[in-house]
């Protein structure tokens, strides 16, 4: 695979993802959306097609991986080059950055709506649920469409959530990987992986809003703290390492899971 | 592919489609209907469902474009004729005439139910949530079942959303032909053509509720203008422009990016 | 196909189709079910798996018909020999029977409670919301858990729903066979045409319950009539013949169409 | 295959499918999760996806029967030795329980706070709905996370609606090792597997949460009876023969059915 295919397939796939995927998230958060308050089986689905899509799109450009998680599982197990690693955890941050702006770009309108009603802005901590207010920092009304957040702020709790949740999605991409002889995602292996993802955040979503993907949370929220967007509150700067430590975990934990077998 | 194959499989193909899409949001919208309020997940995979039945029906027979945005697409990229162009638009709209009238026939006693319900009438024009209701004409009570209109009025943004939404659309319908080999649906290619439409809704259908389709768009909103329906209100032509000429806009940037891969 | 082989496939499959199917129903209605209140998303999803299931399961034996409207649409099209009509019809309204009777069995005790609750009983008939009380009989609180009815009750109207949602399905059975050089339902088939039914009942649903199904409606119905549930009320036989006729039209009418392709 | 083949796709096999299949559960009950409430869909599609995943990662190792009543059918009907399921019954007990103790860890902090909730402890015995009081143990307020328990409490009815589902079930995956020509889990063959499962959840679950697996019912519950939970409550061990009786007569009443087709 040539350096400019994995260039070209992780930025426009990876963005694919997070624009759908965080689409999903403004969808069902901003006010005037007309699928605002369509609950989490609309979010979790809405997640799982759109690994789907840019799975699909990308599959046959670069295999696909969107995920540093998948990219360290796949380089751990044998199935990457370690001397491609950086292209393509460069691109796929470089792809989350513009997918998160084209969430934006989509729902502008939105966006501004919801932050400049003032009772949305009173009422964001209170409804957060922090167990501790003063150990964290606010998060801000909207950082929930950007990057994800703990239900209960622990920092074990959610890294052992996340190491858990990647584990289970890499080994599937690995078997997957298997069953069709090389780590290009097959047009039906595409389609396993995004029903994988949509049980994996019914199941395991709870806690921490599964990022199970550094990139997904570290490219929105660095996005998040540059975007010119009124009244949007912090990034939450301090849990930003859980969903990027974490799912590395698990993508490694996966690979060696995998060869064990 | 013959003239004949091309107006039969578009014509039938695109009233199924229609007749399946405006059904769901008849379903979900009409007073007497089982299904009245059953929400945005039920919209999304009404239409995906839509897709993958008018696709399956006519993907051997015309290729199963059923979208103008589409025909557009292919023709940019190469795998349409652009002399076929015009014959593949006509039966769409045709077609989208037709499946709007079934959804009609179908719902005939609902739209009556409706219509004449004083509490509905009344309600409307509070619940479309214009941001100014005097720069926009009001929308009827039931043209929401036929077309799409946007929860924030403004023309710049409303076109960037469809645009986007309509550039993922094509990028997978290009995608897949490479897949199978020619611009013909195969039977997975369907299914995962109508898990992309329900992922476009799900996230990028809240601001204009995707029409991602200009004849989706126009030709159930020439029928509502036509039809003898009892306090129909408005057909709201001043938006009837932006779902056609941005999903245009979109298919043609998805052909050029998929070039550019 | 032997005789043996499509009283086997047509009555066995047929019995798990309503199983699933009536299951579904008495699972979102009946009192004391952990599924009570699911709503419509949960109905429709709930009969296209039955479908799944029932076609998967009798395929193989007997090209899995299981629906009188799809084998007077093979005997149309040629697909299927008027001889063996006889035969399939009288398994499928056997099996349908089986079904309805397994049914009661799943949800014994639910049928109970939900019967015995004088608060059930009472609001019943208010619920229906039928147009005119006099002209039609009072549905018996619990039929709609073994056969369908309209939401408006006018032949006409209720007649076109039914033939229009069954045209739909004959056709996409009709291209599947096409597809697959073939009468019975291949794998993936079999998993399209159940996403097709969850879309019919989506998306054309909302008037008469979607039907569909002449023996989906016959069967349970006789089973009600015999049934010994307490305080059961009538099984509407004044509509009875409205989801027998109609999807026999729709059936036939979709094989016209296809020969016209 | 081998004895190490079959202990480790089994126990990993079955640790997935019950930390996806209990981690639904504990995200739709539990406090502080952001699944709370999310509905008989979310849980019934959970389970299925955690089929689809735990059978795609143990298919090509083990046959990933996963469930003793799937073993069951299979040594009935000749597919699997007999003297391998000891081993086939050992793995899948010790992976339910391995995927019962994941579910906690995944969840540790919605446990904690769930359970040292005062009304919540308050609140269960009469949300549990227990027909006769006097004759049920009072099941504790997080059980239904680990194992299934009845709506109507009725050793009779609650066996037969197991036999009926496990029946279902076994005759779909026993239809399935024909399509295949063999016992393991084909990529498709899983997915249908995995939609049987939804719909086996939305059609037959309503009476007793569907177990249709001996193992998915005892390990989870051996699990919370030792787990160090506080104000667990009792784990219901009168009703625990049921879920472990009634799927191994459905799973070797499915293989006769089979072998008379």
């Amino acid at each position: 695979m040539s350096s400019h295919d994995i260039f070209l397939g992780e930025t426009i796939g990876t963005a694919v993802l997070i624009l759908l995927g965080g689409g999903v998230c403004a969808a069902v958060t901003l006010k005037r959306s007309k699928a605002k308050d369509a609950g989490w089986l609309a979010i979790t689905f809405g997640w799982g097609f759109a690994v789907l899509t840019a799975a699909y799109l990308a599959g046959g450009v670069s295999g696909a991986h969107l995920n540093p998680a998948v990219t360290i599982g796949l380089a751990v197990e044998g199935g990457t080059k370690w001397g491609d690693v950086p292209l393509y955890l460069g691109s796929q941050l470089l792809g989350a950055m513009i997918g998160a702006v084209l969430v934006w770009a989509t729902y502008y309108g939105q966006f501004q709506a919801h932050l400049t009603d003032p009772e949305i802005i009173k009422a964001q901590p209170a409804e957060e649920g922090l167990v501790d207010q003063k150990a964290a920092p606010a998060a801000g009304p909207v950082l929930g469409v950007f990057s994800t957040g703990p239900e209960i702020r622990n920092a074990a709790q959610n890294l052992i959530t996340e190491i858990i949740a990647t584990t289970v999605l890499v080994l599937a991409i690995l078997t997957q990987g298997l069953n069709d002889g090389g780590n290009g995602l097959g047009t039906l292996g595409a389609l396993i992986t995004a029903l994988v993802v949509v049980g994996i955040g019914l199941s395991l979503g709870g806690p921490t809003g599964y990022a199970i993907n550094p990139v997904r949370d570290l490219g929105p929220r660095i996005v998040h703290s540059l975007l010119p967007l009124p009244n949007k509150g912090g990034s939450d700067w301090s849990y930003a390492w859980i969903p990027v430590v974490g799912p590395l975990i698990g993508g490694a934990l996966a690979a060696f899971l995998f060869k064990l077998f």
